[in-house]
């Protein structure tokens, strides 16, 4: 992790809130897959809980319900094409690392990798599956958090459906009074 | 409801999965009360599902559970410093919508008013609250939508934590083969 320095997980909601897509990575028998998922919600602060939404269509839902483990990687705009790239596919025939130019490297807490290219990681354990099997919902302890701090505003992309994304744009600052 | 349509529930999610901050209305005992809210996700599309977050320390928590009953509000950049002081307030002391210059409107299919200000409601019935003791989580089924349709690219707030905000930015188009 060169770039990147840890991020204290009380301000890991920061980074979610604003509802980017993340790739969010799976290992299982030695096999590293990533997926783009836009359903995701923060639940609590600290230690930090995500709600998150796999189908299980995906091949990432058996690997998070065996492994229980994860990571979220917040991309940026100029990894877009790779995004919808391993939106496309399926890691049941391909490696999607491979295929899409993305760099695995190790995590410290979990089995599963994180993508050195993206600018925020976040190390996950699965807390939760008592509404895997009804609404394909997952409950994730965020357990170590990691952010390249050269990335003051980063570009986030969010998805608007049909392939259309919004690219995260101007910042405005008002007096508020929640976290 | 003037400039609005009614919006086919098979497109919510494209309002949803961007991230937008909303304002969530109640109403009970002919009072009606608004909050702003950032932690939800989308969890089905058709009908819509949507998963949100609301701490049992809100007035709207205890509306939400005696009520079954709300409306998704989402506000763009002209209507931030009203989001703000809702979020500033509390409906157990203060008229938000009087305070805020909020108009409220009534909805179709449930109690809780539609914010005309904002470009598009979702009125919605809650359908699970199993994990509202544990997690403060609802599950809200759309059950109609709305939508301003002279707004094609609403400007959008997004909380990235202690009062500031991402504007919705340009737009890129990608081959994306999901919906």
């Amino acid at each position: 992790m060169k770039r990147k320095r840890s991020l204290p997980l009380s301000r890991v909601y920061r980074l979610l809130e604003p509802g980017p897509v993340v790739l969010l990575t799976t290992a299982r028998k030695g096999r590293a897959n990533v997926m783009p998922m836009s359903w995701h919600t923060m639940i609590d602060f600290e230690p930090p809980l995500v709600g998150c939404v796999v189908s299980d269509r995906n091949f990432t839902f058996e690997s998070l319900k065996a492994t229980r483990e994860c990571v979220i990687n917040i991309p940026t705009v100029e990894l877009a094409p790779a995004v919808v790239g391993c939106g496309n596919t399926s890691g049941r025939r391909v490696d999607k690392f491979e295929r899409f130019g993305l760099t695995a490297e190790p995590a410290s807490r979990v089995e599963a990798p994180l993508v050195a290219e993206c600018y925020a990681n976040l190390e996950c354990k699965v807390v939760d599956t008592r509404m895997a099997a009804r609404y394909d919902l997952f409950i994730l302890e965020v357990v170590a958090a990691w952010i390249d701090p050269s990335r003051k505003r980063p570009e986030t992309i969010h998805h608007r459906g049909g392939g259309l994304f919004m690219v995260a744009g101007r910042e405005i600052k008002l007096p508020s009074g929640k976290p």
